[in-house]
């Protein structure tokens, strides 16, 4: 074992770039006890080498331009932090091609590019490594490629998106109305100024994808992911889910169906004794289903500058001890296989639908028909809510391939008797 | 890359060893892809030769010699799933002599002789894994001494015996008393004929012990952990913690308190909305809290055939790996830290306390200034059931040094109004 420092560059120094800065520091000596070797920031790439930045960080280390660090050959770890497509990906790719190990929080990139990264590392023999990039702080990228190597792995469910559960957690338990449940996400700094990328699951399905091509060994990309966010979900449903045992979570779900991958991220009536029902506030959890282990769950922050940064270190960590004992590219990447994506329409589930109706005689009977004639079979129908010659109607349907719903939906809305289709839920199913 | 076959032996073919044939057997193809190697079962070591085993086993592998096994230079793994101190220890520290990685599921064994395994490993620069001795399937080990590398862990909490949490399960949900959970888990298979080592927490104990290890980076041996089972728990103590707003778990916890160790296994109140606290039945899981990562919980399969198959079989993948890149060894012992470790006199924690007592004047006076004269302050004290002159008293305690506590219950033992101190149990922190 050489004893020697290893060094590493961060590109990027907002919050998470901050909390790997701060954790490197904290964890300085110990390091060489946990990897047999030092580990030192030589440079930070900055856009604006002038802006103001905290105390902690060593300014001398800042740079704004790039071939200081590519071109630097004692730089052997480059840590992209600073996220966004370009120029993440122009820097790695150069860096893995002059011979360096990358460490990357960039779901947004590996869930587009991930292909391309992973093919440029192992044709270097170096590491890639993206821990933080699913679920924050919580370790999921190397028990999947590691831990549960050994499982054919099935299905894998997710609350991976904090601000929507923190959302969801403030609509089921203080009755708050989704904008109400927004604005206090904002205030808390959970919500971002423009919190499309959560609020409409763009975020959980840039995870979804990453935690899917893991799970089947199959690439799974951004573009694969089914998507609806949970902007349409009223406390009308949240109640209806109580009542019928749910509670209503944003999850991202990825099932492999005879070799079909199936990938999609909705709002979900899960069963209350489902072990993600209880994740709430911002936590997230991944679980997961394997021919060996059974059932795990694996829960913690999925967001904030340290949880994020005790992923990044952690990565560090284990290039530095693949440094020190020339393993690099020891485990590169593991999508061999080449599985057919299944459409959402293909997608076999129950539903619950929530329509309000005119409240008359043989209402039901004409929705009940044309589900029936469409092989959509009905677990439950509850009339509710019956005043001033109208009714809602909620009805909870067995398991039903997605297209056949839709097709009954579509027969449906047309009917005289239907004011409004006010809500299509996928439901989980109870064990 | 090489691309050769990896050759092991098993020791032992009971119900984990026949899991992990079945495993290997499942994933034979896979293991190309996912090591770039074959792996091959080339002898299994068995006690008796003639035992009629399942027909799935190749029985030519079967021998009862272990020099035969020991003295193959072909094979580079030794999967220890026999259990017990001898011969697997003797026989496990021959293999890291002759220069061969191991896979271990031994609890007992690492948590008494750990230190001595794994020094024996680095010594050689080989592989001792051992994901499978704590938890089952779920992914542990490695996730301490990997992804969460980079944390100071200050706490670990762990449901880490399904057996007893069968028990308990069945107590709070179904109203069973200790002994007829007992029988049911039984039944099921759930607890042996001999229970022993599980209601009275000496598996627990072993678990935890392998625990604080991992993330204290000290070594932490079975006898070092303090432990209470589970067999005076009654269903008053549950009806209790329910109106209290607990659970009854039995937990096991590793603290690292200004550097002195705390490890204990005993019944505990947890508060209903920890994550613990929803964790039922048989499943096992294992809560951190590091500097970094904040708040993680692991969750799943405890123990069974293939959940802890799926450990053993990942961990013969990673050393696999090890294999074609040269790089065994890579991780050896993380205890680099000597830290003391703190008697249960010393940790401090509230406490449950129900006890029988004459029903006159006067009676909670005097056992709250005894209690006040040993700096044990009472969040709460209630007085129930008061029938046929006596009254059974429930307190809480406010955090207090054990040896205090204990000090004040020897005294009001002897007081002449106190009929029978009927419990004592910890109770968790509500955050």
């Amino acid at each position: 074992m050489e004893s020697k420092v290893i060094k590493i560059a961060l590109l990027g120094l907002g919050n998470v770039g901050t909390g790997v800065y701060k954790v490197l520091e904290n964890q300085k000596d110990l390091l060489v006890k946990k990897i047999g070797s030092q580990v030192e920031i030589k440079k930070i790439l900055v856009r604006d080498k002038n802006k103001k930045r905290s105390d902690i960080v060593n300014s001398e280390l800042i740079t704004d331009n790039w071939q200081e660090i590519i071109q630097d050959e004692e730089i052997q770890i480059i840590v992209e932090v600073m996220g966004g497509i370009e120029p993440a990906k122009t820097y790695i790719l150069e860096a893995l091609e002059a011979g360096k190990n990358v460490v990357t929080a960039n779901k947004d990139l590996l869930a587009e590019y991930g292909k391309d990264l992973l093919n440029m590392a192992s044709l270097h023999n170096k590491d890639l490594a993206f821990e933080a990039s699913v679920a924050g702080g919580i370790p999921i990228v190397r028990p999947l490629k590691q831990c549960l190597a050994a499982n054919n792995i099935y299905e894998i469910m997710g609350i991976i998106n904090g601000t929507t559960n923190y959302i969801l957690t403030k609509m089921t338990y203080e009755n708050l109305d989704f904008d109400k449940a927004l604005e206090e996400a904002k205030k808390l700094g959970y919500a971002e100024a423009d919190p499309t990328a959560d609020i409409e699951g763009y975020d959980a399905a840039r995870k979804i994808a990453i935690l899917a091509s893991l799970a089947f060994q199959s690439r799974v990309s951004f573009k694969d992911v089914y998507v609806e966010g949970i902007t349409k979900i009223s406390t009308a449903d949240i109640e209806y889910a109580r009542e019928l045992g749910y509670v209503i979570k944003l999850v991202g779900i990825a099932r492999n169906v005879n070799d079909n991958i199936e990938t999609r991220v909705h709002p979900m009536f899960l069963p209350k004794d489902h072990p993600l029902a209880s994740v709430n506030d911002s936590f997230n959890a991944v679980f997961v289903r394997g021919d060996a282990v059974g059932e795990a769950m694996f829960f913690g922050r999925g967001a904030g500058e340290l949880p994020t940064a005790s992923a990044v270190v952690g990565d560090i960590i284990d290039i530095g001890r693949n440094i020190i004992h020339h393993s690099t590219g020891r485990i590169s990447c593991t999508c061999y296989n080449n599985l057919n994506i299944h459409p959402i329409s293909e997608v076999e589930t129950s539903y619950y639908l929530r329509m309000k109706v005119k409240d008359k005689p043989g209402v039901m009977a004409s929705i009940a028909s044309v589900f029936g004639n469409h092989d959509v079979s009905l677990a439950s129908v509850i009339q509710k809510h019956r005043t001033q010659g109208k009714a809602e109607i909620v009805i909870v349907t067995d398991i039903v391939k997605e297209k056949y719903l839709q097709d009954a939906l579509q027969i449906i809305k047309g009917l005289s008797i239907i004011e409004e289709i006010s809500a299509v839920i996928r439901v989980g199913d109870k064990n």
